[in-house]
């Protein structure tokens, strides 16, 4: 599971800090995770392969969370992509994005998906046999959703060597890998266990921005093994919180306190900061587990 | 007259290339001309105090030399902008920008200005004391206009030695300002131009982008100081011009030719191309003028 921030600054993009976009690389996928203005250039400058992304995954219509999409979608059509694309966003992002493709007269050369979301309960979005995502609703000034990712486990590892001395057939492979055991022509049980190795350990990311503090989202992200938070203020501002309806550094730890979470990922930082250590060490105080400070451009590897 | 290119490639914007925008200083204004991904970035790279820009031209909805609007909108509001704001551009240029407004529930707290385009004439779209705008129609795959801008002539300047000397008083300053004669007390006849010097000269740029080759412009432009005149091809492509309805380094040199422009900046050049002094190369072949190439960042400065 690989985390890359393409950006998690707060509100107007700046020269040295970007609006919230990022990439998650989870079992064999590549998820983009909102897309602010200049998405499409971070994508580039960390040279990733974004043709592989078929699913964009959208908070909310905010700006900053937003206006990089209909670039993105643009940039697909003139690089001649083909494969599909789904767009997982509030009501109203369809609109939006086909308003801009007709008016200027172009149309994708690909297949393109809107998933509009209206639920304010939890709902899976998106599951094939490698991953499952749900919606996680927030509490922000419109309408918005954080998403759950998680990945499924895999088959189990044969261990060759083992089962080549006893002689099993390759036909069996398929149901030694789903767990089973095996009966030898001697009549010996072989138990799945002794010729088997553990699959890849599942792996579970929840991305929570923009977003009030909300003890609602803990049942659904209970023991996320990494959890994005927003964070936009220090404690010195945490009576911008309640109009703005963000969240301080404490507030995003208390969750993943909460929440049972290993590792607790601050961003959607307001630009006033200079330093963003602060969120760390404010976070710190509440939540024991691993904090770290997301920062445009950053890669994190959280492979188990 | 100044000009800051912030972005002038082609298409979809890359790590070290920015889709069309630029910043024209002109008699007092500064205008904003199309409006790329990513315009707000470089207007804050380039430190300009783009505050101060009142009026925004777009020449056609393409993505890229209209995407970043939005964001720049956005921005405004959230820096708390109090002046008006007019947005010139083709037909659903408000509707695009109006939608992702109420989409993310924000309002301008800014009086914002849509001047919609739809004529096939020149017609003159913003006029005050100092300068006057009117559009350029351009021959494009969709809806577009170029824009010329003219400044207007100030008024006289005094040659307060001379006014002094003759003890004309001060309320005859205005009159002589705008080039009357005075009858001094005595009978005698004091001719405007021995106590006056000519004004600022007069300035004007013509921006013309994307267009197809097209001669039709050349009375609207015609004996422009400055003409701004894409060329996404150099002539090794010039067979793709029809089908993209885009021109060739020479076609923009013809253009300036024919309109008898002093100085030709070519621009809107196609990302295949490392050498972009090439489009110059092949511009002096046709046109005698001065020639500038393009290039995000470059500031010209046109002051006479």
């Amino acid at each position: 599971m690989k985390l890359t921030i393409l950006g998690c600054y707060a509100a107007t993009p700046r020269t040295m800090t970007n609006p919230t976009s990022q990439v998650l690389e989870l079992n064999g996928h590549m998820f983009l995770i909102d897309a602010g203005e200049g998405t499409q250039i971070q994508l580039r400058k960390k040279k990733l392969k974004f043709q592989r992304i078929n699913h964009i995954f959208i908070s909310h219509l905010h700006g900053d969370h937003l206006y990089g999409l209909i670039g993105l979608i643009s940039t697909y059509s003139l690089l001649n992509r083909q494969s599909d694309l789904h767009v997982y966003g509030p009501k109203g992002i369809k609109e939006i994005i086909l308003l801009q493709l007709r008016l200027s007269n172009s149309f994708t050369g690909y297949n393109l998906y809107f998933h509009e979301l209206e639920s304010k309960e939890s709902e899976v979005v998106f599951e094939d046999d490698r991953v499952i995502v749900r919606t996680i609703p927030l509490d922000h000034r419109v309408y918005t959703n954080g998403y759950l990712f998680e990945s499924k486990p895999g088959d189990r590892k044969l261990r060759i060597g083992a089962i080549e001395d006893l002689g099993i057939d390759h036909c069996y492979y398929r149901k030694i890998k789903q767990g089973g055991d095996i009966t030898l022509e001697d009549g010996t049980l072989v138990r799945n266990e002794d010729i088997t190795y553990d699959p890849e350990p599942t792996e579970s990311y929840a991305f929570c921005s923009d977003t009030y503090y909300s003890e609602a989202i803990v049942p659904i992200i209970k023991e996320v093994d990494v959890l994005y938070h927003e964070s936009t203020f220090l404690e010195s501002e945490a009576h911008y919180t309640e109009r703005t309806k963000h969240c301080t550094a404490k507030q995003a730890a208390m969750i993943a306190k909460l929440a049972g979470a290993k590792t607790l990922v601050l961003g959607h930082y307001s630009t006033r900061y200079d330093d963003i250590s602060l969120f760390k060490k404010e976070a710190a105080e509440v939540f024991e587990g691993t904090i770290e400070n997301a920062d445009d451009g950053v890669i994190f590897d959280f492979t188990k």
